[in-house]
């Protein structure tokens, strides 16, 4: 049975969906290195490197091997890694006239990373259209609270009244930024593999064109990018992807952290999607957890770590690392799946978020109006100056919060002659409404959806 | 299939042992949950909380329980922890006169946590066992090379000769601090979890003292140590243990770099022990990789970013956690195993390691006596002090570099007046015989090997 | 000017203060490494290795010397670290008698090493001392919060009632093994570091015992641990006191973010001190920042990020590493002046921090009786089993939260057959009372307080 | 004095530059701060928002005010950040009329943000040049050792021959990468900040255009992007600026970790560039220690730290955060000034790097053949098939190790049918020659230098 919390049966759907594990697992890995020496065949056949028949006459037999894992398992122990035990089983299931052909001037790490970057190409694909199904549930909330008020909050204190739209358009900008860097890397980084033995492809002849030009036939054959030179000790790219992947968790972490801390009992602004038993509780009935919330703070966490094990990865020796490489095999799965994981859970607990617009009024009116104690300032500061009206709105604050009870703030300003002097009773009044001040929020909703022009109120 | 490297067909054997899985898969972990949940039942039943009959009955049901997984699975995604439908299972097997009493009192996180100290408590023996296995390796190599001479380099340069014996000494007295801090760790971390739903064991009934006698018997039923507290949200214990493991594969990282390095071609002067086609290359037959050093590399890293985690998951909120707690799950199995796979290629690689006393003599020998210069040095200065001392020292390797070839330093310090002023010809060439220049080291490892007194040269 | 947030003008004393820093910066650094070469001279002239005034007239002249620190500057940027031209200034400042003995038998990292453990023991000091303020300052809340009832959450949840005293008590008990850690660690890390070019001491002569002499004589003199062996390339008691350091970060960070939520303005269970212009915003004069709160929480990521530097630091080369020991310089004095600077903050923050007693109590019946569900679930499953009793209380909470308003579980449970069958209304009412469901609570806090026996409440 | 190791007298210089350190001190950030505010003012005059001369009296009054830096320190310490502070000094030193309009409806973050902004702007300028200056170095060693022969290496053992010319384009390729990076992300990260107190602009009144106007126009008159919505509480800009510096690190670390290894004795096949006294020991008169080197080494693990740091900035509480927001002012200007730090010793020991073609060529030829088992094995595959052609081979250099000595591996094949057989030997002594062995290396360091069709052999 299995250790590992992304492979666990207790805990594999928190952390990860069966789609991105299907991408990452075993067999899928195997098959991906049986893609690349098939591919690799194909391609020197019609090259003339091999033999004309050997690129189909390979392809059909590993394709219809069946391998034996056991075996597979116990010699890649004693080898180091699985490349050589599994050309074996390849070559045994070939007919003896092209078996000889298969790997043909590679080297384990080509077929390992090019598996790895086709494994990586589709995972990207996965994280693409979660991003855009996230951004899509976040659109709906934009626009359908995008009058939604409710309380700001800087250094969780209330601050200024803001939209609960206004709120989802800050998390969308950062999905939208996220998808442009996705668009960027891919050619960056989505490189085929192939250097042979210490990068040079000598095995390929003397001819010092003909290894590039199977490079390049290979890219073409698996979709993928052709690199300017080998790669094998060069892994800004795979560290790039990684990377990416720990900025999309800190994007979801910071959602989750709001969602969290709203969903708590005292702020009881939103909850996410109710399911039963979900996030029920052995002993507390009446409990409801934010559970997607936790795994997404978690995942953020796991992400952020696996992208510095695959920075440590950088630092090669030479052609080929000793030691930094096996970084990339723990940590490369692993985010994928979780990071999937988290924009699985994101959207679903954005998608169907329970907004309470009740409690976020209630919230907002909680602090009797000291949340527009900036709006009186800065209506006053045009009258007596900015210094002036900052002291005399902070006294009025403070003396709001001594005195407690029902006092508002509105009712010590209007008894305090610095501030009536300059601003009328109807005035003040409509200053101190926290609905009216909310400044540029809708129309920065508008801008994030890139809908300025229409009539989205 | 897993994803996962550690439960990867490919790969876990690689970065861990079937020993150290078994303590931690889902099987293991499952019935540690089933051994808490059944020592709960005996140690209530004792104390007279729950019907005396109860804790055998379900003890007995508990462990013969068929345990239906795919269910298991699929509720624990829902509920979002794997406690609830465990007991929901475990009470179908009980009677209906005692299936009411699992359970009782308890929360989901007193059973997790306390399931995982127990799994934590194997996973400590085991290596311990695996240190104490490291050592016996490591006072081998000191006993049997306290007196085989080789470069001791310092910033990769040449410094001065040491033994291969001092060189081992060094790992190993790591290697008993490490025992040593174990040993303390123990006592202030391996306790049992056992708090209720807010930590306050208020389901325990009115009396404040039976819930405290409870987690007392509990801790003895499952030899664990009684908190004075119950730490949900203080997992500084789980935390330490985890640095802990990042500390013991600094320690194995250290020595991996040594003989890493040492394996190279140009050094020559260890091998990793031979099995046929270990370390093989898939295209150069000539290639033997240190692949046991490769893992410990990768593992030390791998366990110093899950020792960040754990601080991580230190930075819970109020009486349980919105998240942190979930990297424990992820961190914790994954530490165990990976230091205990690096701490098995250690012993592996230190107890076969093939010692080539020829190479390290020769790449002594390969600087023509530079090594020795400073023996030189501390000589000339008792005569003209340590500054001319340097400077003229200092001068004589510069040429003996320049100068190129065979030239030895001996000989340019030969044709050097401020040096043959002061020092005979006899006592220089015995200055320079590297093998005389070895100060404590022989002491030293004795000092650590514990065996001052015994005649060890 | 300076550039690192620990030095800079604007924001050195959030982060650290005016007494750590003065342990750690470079004119203390610099003296500390005045001090051992001083004491080495010392000790080598009372063993008879050098002449015998050459101890206290080096040491004269060396606390005589004013150092040229361009020139130190210049040179240390060319040598690669500080000593060598340390060495030039003071040899300078001695009579050409005794300046020859200056830094006899030693390496640079030996002065290095020896001057960063006598920082770490004055910091340590430091720390043992701030940890003793923050343990008086909790214990105080624990005696005087004893009997604060406030609502215990779990998962961002009302789970049951607490204490605030109880909450002091878990924050206490982190740090009561802090302290245990600290002691522990002293005689483990504290040592000193004397082993010359390659750590064999071959520079004192061909004595094989006379190195080792001096090792302990240095370390008596400087107050210090003698190690067994040169550890110049093994790192783990750094590595470990950083990591402790990172421990104790984390438990301040759980406080931190426990205080922070219960700062917000739905909570308000706490402020932090006031203080005029505290935490006060450039716009919004009702704020109040928990500033320390803050502070703490990211000292508590930056001294997780300096325990991975130190872990990374173990992976040293041979008898001294290429790079590793650098990472040390950068982590060792950040992590000391932040996790004082942390500690300061939080020793303020608790001491002076303003309880809401009545907030508390608020937000305890803010859920209508919902928070203490479990109670009632408890004493109903004594007639109907757990699991029929956790179904009847499930439903009549959700009935609760669904009707809304003021309707309180007590009503709904009133009207439930199930309950009033097994539960008298007077003992129902006793049940629903929030205060009185508090376990082991108080008992639990004598216990960490020590003080089982005395009449604490 | 100052404690950090990017600020200390004695380590300044190693770990970063001046011109870098000027870019992030205390009075540049002060100074980026009072641009911020007097282009807020000079804007806001333009649009008619605060009176028309008050942009240019502000900004006349701001850049000649003498700050009094102690009590901005002192000020700074009790609110928790520097901006109302200084806006204090600056309101002083304008006259009454204007002075109010000073940071007029900006709040604290806007300011920062905007100021480290600027900063990061400038730094990714210096960085580019710092990037372009190693591409130059690195160029000219892909042109002049394009024929340099050596061994590649791969798992520390030698592989095949290369040449030190593709090694450098390896490096290359991923610096320009690296500069690709750059490019991409100034757009996207070089945002003007500009929310007010909650990031809704609500301070400027109730057209909700105008706060957006006055953001576009700020960024224009500072040269930065403007982005579509306040990102207070979005950081995915400056976490991708410094995991790209981080990025920067990976590579510089593995060319760092090269270059560290040639420099041994045992290897020899570069130099770092000599300059009296640099890498001085100061007991060893012959040691030249790889200073720079060492130093990137570390700075590849402080960015590495630094990134992680940035991703946990991004877990911000809504609208501004509880202490997320403080890590980035300790890990952005020390990430900086590091990476510069680490560019400068690359391009220093790059471009001055000592090769030594003659060691090269011995460890080349140190396998006796070894190195070149593989060509004979590609072309033995074509007679006998791949398999059988590496176990043949295979045994040859298990033959030729076994035997010693002087013996190569051409001899141990030359007395072997399976291989005299098929190959000639003329064609065998060709095919053991191992400068002849470099398939498409010198093409792959054309293709990376982009010079494919010029004459560069």
């Amino acid at each position: 049975m299995p250790v590992s919390a992304i492979d666990s049966l207790l805990f594999k759907n928190l952390f990860g969906t069966h789609e991105i594990r299907a991408v990452f697992d075993d067999k899928a890995y195997i098959q991906r290195c049986i893609d690349v020496e098939t591919a690799l065949a194909r391609c020197q056949a019609k090259l003339g490197i091999i033999s004309e028949d050997a690129g189909d006459a390979i392809t059909t037999a590993c394709n219809k091997v069946k391998l034996d894992y056991d075996r597979l398992s116990r010699e890649t122990e004693i080898v180091g890694d699985p490349i050589l035990p599994l050309i074996r089983q390849l070559t045994a299931a070939c007919s003896d006239d092209v078996a000889g052909y298969l790997h043909w001037g590679a080297t384990t790490q080509d077929i390992q990373d090019t598996a790895t970057v086709l494994q990586m190409k589709i995972g990207l694909d996965v994280i693409e259209s979660k991003l855009r199904g996230l951004s899509d549930a976040l659109k709906v909330h934009c626009k359908k609270h995008n009058d939604t008020v409710m309380a700001g909050r800087t250094h969780l204190q209330h601050a200024l009244p803001v939209t609960f739209g206004y709120k989802c358009a800050v998390y969308l900008s950062g999905v939208q930024r996220h998808l442009q860097r996705l668009e960027q890397l891919r050619s960056r980084c989505l490189f085929v593999q192939f250097g042979g033995a210490a990068g040079t492809l000598a095995s390929l002849g003397s001819d010092p064109d003909i290894g590039v030009q199977v490079r390049a036939a290979l890219a073409k054959e698996l979709d993928l990018h052709d690199p300017n030179i080998t790669w094998h000790a060069a892994r800004d790219g795979i560290a790039e992807i990684i990377n990416f992947l720990a900025l999309v968790g800190g994007t979801l972490g910071k959602t989750a952290t709001d969602i969290a801390f709203m969903c708590s009992n005292e702020v009881s602004e939103v909850s996410e999607p109710f399911v039963p038993h979900r996030g029920a509780s052995s002993t507390m009935p009446q409990k409801r957890n934010p559970i997607s919330s936790e795994v997404i703070l978690a995942a953020s966490k796991i992400l952020r770590s696996n992208a510095s094990l695959c920075l440590d990865a950088m630092l090669t020796d030479f052609e080929r690392a000793t030691g930094p490489w096996h970084l990339e095999w723990v940590a490369v799965p692993e985010s994928f799946v979780v990071v999937v994981g988290a924009l699985t859970q994101a959207e679903f607990a954005i998608s169907g978020l329970v907004v309470n617009k009740t409690a976020m009024r209630q919230n907002l009116n909680s602090t009797h109006g000291l949340i527009v104690a900036e709006a009186v300032m800065m209506e006053l500061a045009l009258h007596s100056g900015r210094q002036l009206a900052h002291d005399v709105v902070y006294e009025a604050c403070k003396k709001t919060i001594e005195q407690g009870g029902d006092t508002t703030l509105l009712e010590v300003l209007g008894g305090t002659s610095q501030v009536t002097d300059a601003i009328s009773d109807d005035r003040l009044r409509e200053l101190c409404e926290p609905g009216s001040y909310l400044g540029a929020a809708k129309r920065m909703t508008k801008d994030v959806l890139g809908q300025v022009d229409s009539a989205l109120a």
